[in-house]
């Protein structure tokens, strides 16, 4: 790291080494990427981890249609082909299936006040799209909009025409599809409010939560108000309201104003065309909490200032890995990639460590970062992975957040979202990312108590929030079909066992281990030999009937299945590739049943179920060339610098980590099992910068040399037998020679 | 005042002396009296002139029908022949039209929890009513419910069975049309927010504003949390959303919450019977000061303190005047219309001064009280005259706020309400009341800045929001149909110009005094000679055309009038009777007109512009007698120790200032003119302590000697010619003696 920092003061000080920083890792962003095919990323700005960030927001209003928010099930503030934008949301998810967050809503207008978004919504055109940088030029106004952001402040810089201009703060309309805010212009420079968010997934409602801000403006309005739309009033009393409905402008209030569809406006009158700068600090705690983290981040600091300091940190945080050999276009995709594996889990906590505890409703502190947006059936597979490797400091707060958590509400998170449990999708990927951390080294986390943890949800039958079906699943060895998704719930509940066995054997609890790695294989009961498939089976063990393995493709429901089908989540036995590889019928069965599901397009790259499956064949000796075949087609099909240049929803990393994974040449096949199979980078070399406090070498190298498939595999220049690595072997190595024919 | 306080010493001191405290002035008044028949007072408890009181609130819900708040236009939290009570609002208007506020309702229930008013309401029985306080029982849970206030804080004391309890804080229903409001838990002992209302009269929504409040629990919450009711959500979204319109319980929370039907519920499980208290202080400010309020005037003190120091308040207010003779519930009357005449205009400050400026927007800070809800059309005629008299440092800081308005609004108040004008009614009235207090020798505000502000919207042709078709006025000398209520409009600016000119006279102002005394007698131009009556005229000068005097009785809506009809304003020129007296074709022909009114019926007791027809007997010499008759008929008729005991609205106490004037013998009939009429008063003894900062005698004193008609009257023994007397000759006076036949 010293290294680079110096490398990086060479091209501070150094005017005409201005070619030279157009190369550095965080100027091969584009966040543009992921803006289309429902990749479900934005293209505004955000810092490493950040809790703010800007999004344009051209989600709203018949003229995005067919991809307009409430129209369809649309999970993404931003779309890169709608062209109707009405504002820049302060607080986003990346990557996610749900709708949710997109609000604050932002919006430089000229003219006359308009406050129904609908018609003041306009065209824009020559977006920018940098690491912590985003502009665009607003057509109906002849507006300049810049963004950038610190961890929790979005940082805005309109350059306005000289006569009137407005700038809107919309607390109305949002991606989420819980209402309601509260407003408070508190002077001529300065609001502060709160906007209510959640029910992800249109889930637990009742954990619905604030999100609070403070915006600050660098000059003083020369007017400023509140407006609010009332909801439409029906009975006797209506016949007397003139007003019933519609919408009302509070001019120079400084009252707090509630409601569904509020907000408020500063107007200024220029005589010349001038710049303002608006600066919104956020908070999950308090107002109070909001202002702190503005003034602590950003007070005093210009908008060139905090994108310099953001575009920094991306820099240092990407340059952890630095790629050569390539094309521009890979290194774009490679450093997107990984850039959008920074961006979930996120910082949670205030600048003073306070931060909403789950569950207890109580306001907890934290030293380190608190975590939030777990989106654990995605991330365990390949993220957390990635983590460990390049950035295990995080990853170890992670850890303690989730134990945090698990201390505030008794259980581990499953999909949790700003102190929220969502309880979305199946599984118990909690226990596995904690085994596969643990077991990489990193263990400056409480391991007693992330055990119990793990043991509470594998073993508590009764009012288990987290494995439901267990007592079937204990008993019978399957969930059954009383239970949805019950062939892909008994799955995870096997690769979840699976990791508590390997973790129970570090720890020296010998029973526990042969308990559950006994339990991990379980699956083998849905193992149907006929259709050589997994497959539902009743509460009285008969098969579910009738059975057709084509179902649930493209996300459709079914019986037995989560977001796929049989063979989509057959081969998903990454713990025992072995055991189905005999189940299958040996090397051959199994390699002609994985291949047909290339070959009939069965494969889906945008879910996690089967984003192993081109890695499987290397279990099979002499087959090892159909994922290096396989893995590069997909990175080159699926991976692009283009709008839709993700398989799909990102889900907060997971797809993009696959690409740097599998660009890199290596990738974590079977989760909580500490190792990686290997396949072709698609750069010469790779340099991985490792941090001291847990890898003892400095640095790890992969180096790729020839073409074609793979001839031999060298660590530090001995013949490295098989395809598979442990995460020892692999940090402990000096360098990974990849030799191709 | 001294005396008094000696005396009330004794009664505390003097356990024996309990019989005679129940004589004391407070002890009289039945807060139930205006509970019905739209008299729109509530029976709960306030402190004099608060901005906090408690209601118990009886309207909503179809139990209640036809009482039913929003099936009709209902103005009041309370009818007392409904039965289904939902809770007990915090913050109330006494007596008015319209309805508002009506909000923060506090409501104690036992079992399960449950949050929708119409299915925790319940009947209830036993009320007890005084000054200060009120109880009831309520039947469904068998909750003792105990009421009293401070200036700013309601406090309430339930005593629950054993079993579970809980104190729900409705935020939701309210008597006001305007919805929205904000909670949050602060502890297990105390609640803060904040509840939208305004749009008072159907008015001005983009003016509503917000009350806080913070609420304190004598004892912990076992459990507590929000509720929120959120609006349905219409599209394609709603399919997902299976809660959608549902109330949603949120266990625990601390958050902010915010929504138009939200609230907060506290529960305790008790063991034995127990007691709990709770003390909710408001503010129009902030929750900081809603806080301050309470602790400065409740913190630490008991509901046993606050009711003493409420009542012994009372108690000091209402024996300003003391009444001898008469019959219990002749006292009752008249000390129950004397608290009425003290409820509004009410407190707006905080404790520490602050209060919502009017339109600025900004906190402005008072060193005396700031008064709000100026029903100035009402209160003109005989509220401010009883101030003047009786409680000149209220009527001296009432004429500065008013000033303070000016200063902020650019404009004095019409009907001024929690710093917002609802421009309700029409008319000038603030220079009536101005001009009545300065030439009443109560002077110590900016008379010459008061001057400049009556001129102001005397003058003012465009942009006058006080006068509406003020050009039509000067210069034909009557507004013309073109705008609403235009005979009744004239009326009432002659009757604000006649106030003008008076105080021009005073002022030295020769020339503005004969310019206003002009503009007072235009009236004339709208006579009709043949019907005796006055009637509207067109732009282009015809009478308005057909035109029925009957037409408008009961408040129809009609060309020409305001709330009333040809028969019931044609009288309202109290400024000139004797110009009156002439058009009429002298004592004769007006004496029969008048007469008439009362005969056919066209007289309504309940609303003000007719208010002082009783007395204008008073100006034919040797006709007096119908005045005394028929103003005594009248408290008689209208005026009982019943619910239903006002004749209609008391309209901020109005109704009760007549009824307080005329069971004293006297009555202030051309509002403006420092002058009373005199009739019989109803008691044998009226003495009414005069403040020595603004009159030289201690006292005066009013004797009724004998029955039946007026034979002579005394002032200070000496013989008086007619049935006037000036202010001046009234405080000046030791004794004012009506001798009877």
């Amino acid at each position: 790291m010293k290294q680079f920092r110096s490398f990086l003061m060479l091209i501070i000080f150094c005017g005409n080494f201005i070619v030279v920083a157009q190369e550095e890792p965080a100027d091969y962003v584009n966040p543009i990427i992921g803006t289309s095919n429902y990749g479900a990323t934005y293209p505004g700005p955000i810092a490493p981890r950040g809790m703010a960030s800007i999004s344009p927001f051209n989600v709203a209003g018949p003229q995005n249609l067919p991809l307009e928010k409430d129209s369809q099930w649309l999970s993404n503030p931003y779309v890169h082909e709608n062209t109707f934008l009405t504002g820049f949301s302060h607080i986003n998810l990346s990557g996610v299936g749900c709708p949710e967050l997109g609000v604050l809503l932002l919006m430089p207008t000229t003219g006359d006040l308009e406050t129904d978004h609908l018609k003041y919504g306009s065209t824009y055109k020559n977006e920018l799209a940098k690491a912590g940088y985003y502009s665009t030029q607003i057509d109906k106004y002849d507006v300049r909009a810049e963004f950038t952001a610190s961890t929790r402040v979005g940082v805005s810089k309109f350059s306005f025409p000289e006569g009137q201009a407005n700038i809107l703060l919309n607390l109305g309309i949002g991606l989420t599809n819980e209402e309601g805010a509260m407003v408070q212009i508190v002077s001529d420079t300065e609001i502060q409010g709160m906007r209510s968010v959640g029910s992800f997934c249109y889930n637990s409602p009742e954990a619905a939560y604030p999100v609070y801000f403070v915006a600050k403006f660098s000059k003083p309005a020369a007017n400023f108000g509140v407006w609010k739309k009332p909801a439409l009033y029906e009975g006797v009393e209506a016949q007397w309201m003139g007003y019933n409905g519609k919408t009302r402008l509070m001019e120079k209030s400084t009252k707090m104003v509630v409601g569904d569809s509020i907000g408020s406006y500063f107007s200024y009158n220029f005589d010349k065309p001038e710049t303002i700068e608006v600066k919104i600090g956020v908070s999950y705690v308090s107002i109070e909490n909001a202002r702190e983290n503005l003034e602590q981040e950003t007070g005093g600091k210009s908008f060139e200032d905090v994108y310099k300091e953001t575009h920094n940190a991306w820099n240092e945080t990407l340059s952890k890995i630095k790629v050569e050999g390539g094309t521009k276009e890979d290194k774009t995709i490679f450093y997107t990639a990984l850039y959008h594996t920074q961006i979930h889990p996120n910082t949670l906590n205030d600048w003073n460590g306070d931060y909403p505890e789950i569950k207890t409703g109580e306001i907890g502190n934290t030293k380190g970062t608190r975590y939030t947006v777990f989106s654990l059936w995605d991330t365990y597979r390949n993220v957390h992975q990635l983590l460990s490797l390049v950035y295990p400091k995080q990853q170890s707060n992670m850890i303690q957040s989730m134990l945090d958590m698990y201390d505030e509400n008794g259980w581990l998170p499953k999909w949790e979202l700003n102190s929220t449990e969502t309880f979305t999708m199946v599984g118990d990927p909690a226990s596995i990312v904690i085994a596969d951390t643990y077991l990489k080294g990193i263990q400056d986390f409480d391991v007693e108590k992330a055990y119990e943890a793990m043991l509470k949800s594998a073993d508590q039958i009764e009012n288990n929030p987290l494995r439901p079906g267990l007592k079937d699943y204990i008993e019978k060895g399957y969930v059954t079909t009383d239970h949805g998704g019950s062939v892909s719930t008994t799955q995870e509940y096997n690769a979840a066992d699976h990791a508590i066995a390997l973790l129970a054997n570090a720890l020296g609890k010998k029973d526990d281990y042969k308990r559950f790695q006994n339990r991990s294989l379980s699956y083998k009961k849905l193992f149907d030999k006929n259709l050589k498939m997994l497959r539902p089976r009743l509460q009285n063990g008969d098969w579910y009937e009738p059975f057709d393995p084509n179902e649930g493709a493209n996300f459709a429901e079914n019986v037995g299945f989560i977001e796929g089908n049989a063979w989509q989540y057959s081969f998903m036995i990454p713990h025992d590739v072995p055991g189905l590889i005999k189940l299958m019928g040996g090397n051959k069965g199994f390699t002609d049943q994985l291949q047909k599901i290339f070959d009939t397009k069965q494969f889906d790259m945008a879910n996690e179920p089967g984003i192993a499956y081109p890695y499987l064949f290397n279990y099979v000796k002499g087959e090892e060339w159909r994922s290096q075949k396989m893995v590069e087609e997909l990175v080159r099909k699926h991976f692009k610098n283009t709008a839709d240049g993700l398989p799909g929803n990102d889900d907060t990393g997971t797809m993009s980590a696959w690409a740097v994974y599998s660009m890199m040449g290596f990738y974590p096949v079977s989760p909580g099992d500490p190792k990686y199979t290997i396949t072709k980078p698609l750069f010469d070399k790779i340099t991985i910068q490792l941090d001291s406090k847990y890898y003892k070498n400095k640095e790890l190298v992969i180096e790729k040399v020839g073409k074609g498939r793979i001839k031999q595999i060298l660590i530090n220049g001995k013949k490295h037998k098989g395809y598979f690595v442990s995460h020892d072997e692999l940090v402990n190595a000096k360098i990974l020679k990849i030799i191709l024919e």
